[in-house]
């Protein structure tokens, strides 16, 4: 038991979430700011929430027959220069080795993302339509050298993500995967985490750097600002024509195969963190709790022994079939342990004392709603798992409440001017230029989301012809 | 299909066993050579085999409570500078990089192995008596700048690992602990790779740079050269001083811990490919090898939809409980196939032709042996299983018989030198100086692989007193 954990948050999530962001990810022990300036260290509390995502996202990859691989760190200048558009978009945050390639000597870039060095293997195994679909996906470290301030799991200059690179033979179906990924990571958002996005297509301007154009999810966090969680990019042909990836279709004839990517990262678990925890600390959904239950015996000198037995009892018995934890130091008080897995968001707390073991009972205590419940000791086990499904179901629809609330629909200047300063998401009819989208951004630090459809109208913002009906707030 | 596969191996491991080694990696699909020197990139079918890896060992940890974490890939310099023996021995393969930490204006190196930075992290975590065992493990990237020569799996600038870091309040604790890592490495290698290993402590000369004593599996390769499988390091109280971890005992009193630290790494996948291929290919052991079994239906003009529709049924059968593929592609010959799944390494062929399916019977091929069996259709999917259990325990009694061979006692310089010439590793009397191993180094090119006992008599190389019995070969 370290030391931090021992005190509570200091602050109210709802005053402010920023300060509440950084003493829960310190005392809940999910991670640590790294000595080096950006970085953090993913403590075991968390990363097991990541093996959680991981070992989910990875049955998804299996049956969509996408399969896992590893390709280097390092890529070479060269190859980072390429495609023209992603160079642009990468260069400043690009971190380089000092020591050179000996071969070529060419500086090298770590990766900021795999495009380049992927697709330069490609363009030596793709040779015919029989290769194709070609359906990789790598779990890996990527750096992005950020120069603005960073938060552990939301902006940081390390992260852990997934990045899937297909190939495919035609347009039709690289779209259609393009879109059955980014359906696959709002299936992932609200099955696992609890969390209901907003899902649409990136502005030009906030598209991935070489896209044609990008598809995203984004949860908005009680603060009013997105969280980009996941997207998708439809590369088209550019990336293929840039590294000479090309293929002999049924009639031997040369044809240049159509790309996307997509990722999702541990930013993930910022968005867990941000959309459900509570002043009391760390709220995890159940599915990706690695503890489902805290068993924390209440101890009386004169019943120690025989409360501490009927605990195991309760404790083995649900052991077999969830993890559990059972808390038994004698030396904290029932209420700091209570405290304790509070804090590191654990669903369900059983409660155990000399009364309770005369009315053959427990007290189940939801970490959501931190309602309490007698339940007979030859329930438990039953009661136990259905209270974990009804946590996750409450999660999630108390999350999708909180997000239908956020959006504001916003016909001019200045109701779009206030809904942002009210912290709530602009739903608007835009005209989907640069010029415009820029004007916004200054005036308001609000940014374009997704677009959500095809309109017509008036832009909300310029008065101009709209084209899009769009979200626009502030963001992580 | 990509081209490369459509060809054999056109040397002898026997021959050739370098060649053969870069022959099978690439036709086999292993992985490629990346465009960044000493490099590689692992492909899917391969990759694989790491996963298993880390499946079966992570069960392992969880069994001893040991957590998984991550922690930054960025070394601040003055971390890495403060454990002296550590720094030394490490120095010459830092990759540092270019960008600099923007707060301490340090250099940053790429991790190599992450005790400094872990044990920084340590000293904050640890406080009392109650903080330890500490255990944490974590799965990452490292990069050492090899300056030799490289060879995928065997010795690469970046590879893929798992390092453990325990710190413990007792120096017994902490030696059991170092002693047990070992053990499930060695059960490691033999119940899962097939692959029996020679274990001890290795010589001053060769431990870990800042570690007080290294345990060490390693196994002999059929050219006589062993192949460190895995260590684990005693650090005894070196890096918890250096780092300034103590904690409170029982009586409040301040104390130094103990800490070890081990790790295994994708090298394990070429000990794999050196121990069990054949000049057909790859060979993987059946519990290491993601597809199971490949069925191959033979396909005449008359017979093909009658002999596709049996393929598909035992296929169906089988891939219920095992990782099958079912290779119905027309486009290539009989024979094609089978070399295409041969190559990879894939554990039971079976064939099914139009006479087969009159004798309700199927050929099943196993891949070490290469010895066929005609299996009756309703045995099939027992025997398969049983197929899988011989082949795994075979693959371990070849290569134990082989280990057996390849170990020669000798007594004298000339018997040693005749030892390493002929491909053998030497098990002898050592006097155990630095000067005397220096020595045998220079004149025969082998270095201590590991200390068998303490022992009397007299040094095989050198005649001085013997301290212990140990062997020597030459390495990976």
């Amino acid at each position: 038991m370290t030391k931090e954990s021992k005190e509570g948050i200091t602050v109210s999530k709802s005053k402010d979430i920023s300060e509440w962001y950084s003493q829960v990810v310190q005392k809940a022990e999910m991670a640590d700011y790294s000595p080096v300036m950006g970085c953090m260290i993913i403590r075991p509390n968390v990363y097991s929430v990541w093996e959680k995502i991981r070992d989910y996202f990875d049955e998804r990859l299996k049956l969509h027959n996408v399969r896992n691989a590893y390709f280097p760190l390092f890529i070479p200048e060269s190859f980072f220069k390429k495609e023209a558009e992603h160079a642009k978009g990468f260069s400043p945050e690009v971190a380089w080795i000092a020591n050179k390639d000996e071969d070529t000597k060419e500086r090298l870039a770590i990766r900021l993302t795999s495009e380049t060095i992927i697709y330069d293997s490609y363009s030596k195994w793709i040779r015919s339509w029989r290769d194709l679909p070609l359906k990789i996906n790598q779990w890996a470290n990527v750096v992005r050298w950020e120069t603005t301030s960073t938060k552990p799991f939301l902006r940081t200059r390390e992260f852990l993500w997934q990045e899937g690179h297909c190939v495919h033979a035609t347009k039709d179906e690289c779209e259609k995967e393009t879109q059955l990924w980014v359906e696959e990571y709002k299936k992932l958002c609200e099955d696992l985490l609890a969390i209901p996005v907003l899902m649409g297509k990136k502005t030009e301007m906030e598209k991935f750097a070489g896209a044609d154009y990008t598809l995203t999810i984004e949860a908005i966090m009680p603060d009013g600002r997105a969280l980009q969680m996941g997207t998708t990019h439809n590369l088209g042909q550019g990336f293929s024509k840039s590294f000479g990836i090309s293929f002999l279709d049924e009639d031997s004839k040369k044809q240049t195969p159509y790309q996307n990517s997509w990722g999702v990262s541990t930013r993930l678990i910022g968005g867990v963190i941000l959309a459900h925890g509570d002043d009391r600390g760390l709220v995890l959904p159940p599915r990706i709790a690695s503890i489902k239950g805290a068993v924390v015996p209440i101890f009386f000198e004169k019943t120690k022994k025989a409360t501490l037995k009927e605990a195991k009892k309760v404790y083995n018995s649900l052991n077999k079939k969830f993890d559990m934890i059972l808390d038994d130091r004698e030396q904290y008080s029932a209420g700091w342990r209570f405290g304790e897995w509070e804090m590191k968001g654990v669903p369900i707390r059983i409660e155990l004392g000399p009364k309770d073991i005369e009315k053959n009972q427990v007290v189940m205590v939801r970490r959501d709603t931190g309602k309490k419940e007698f339940v007979k000791t030859k329930d438990v086990e039953k009661r136990f798992s259905e209270l974990l499904e009804e946590i996750q179901a409450n999660l999630l629809k108390e999350a999708k409440k909180s997000l239908k609330e956020s959006i504001v629909t916003v016909s001019n200047k200045k109701e779009l001017a206030k809904a942002i300063k009210d912290k709530k998401v602009a739903k608007m009819n835009f005209c989907n230029t640069k010029k415009c989208e820029e004007k916004i951004k200054e005036e308001t630090k609000a940014s374009s989301r997704c677009i959500i459809k095809e309109t017509s109208g008036k832009c909300a913002n310029c008065n101009s012809k709209a084209e899009v009906e769009i979200y626009f707030s502030r963001s992580y």
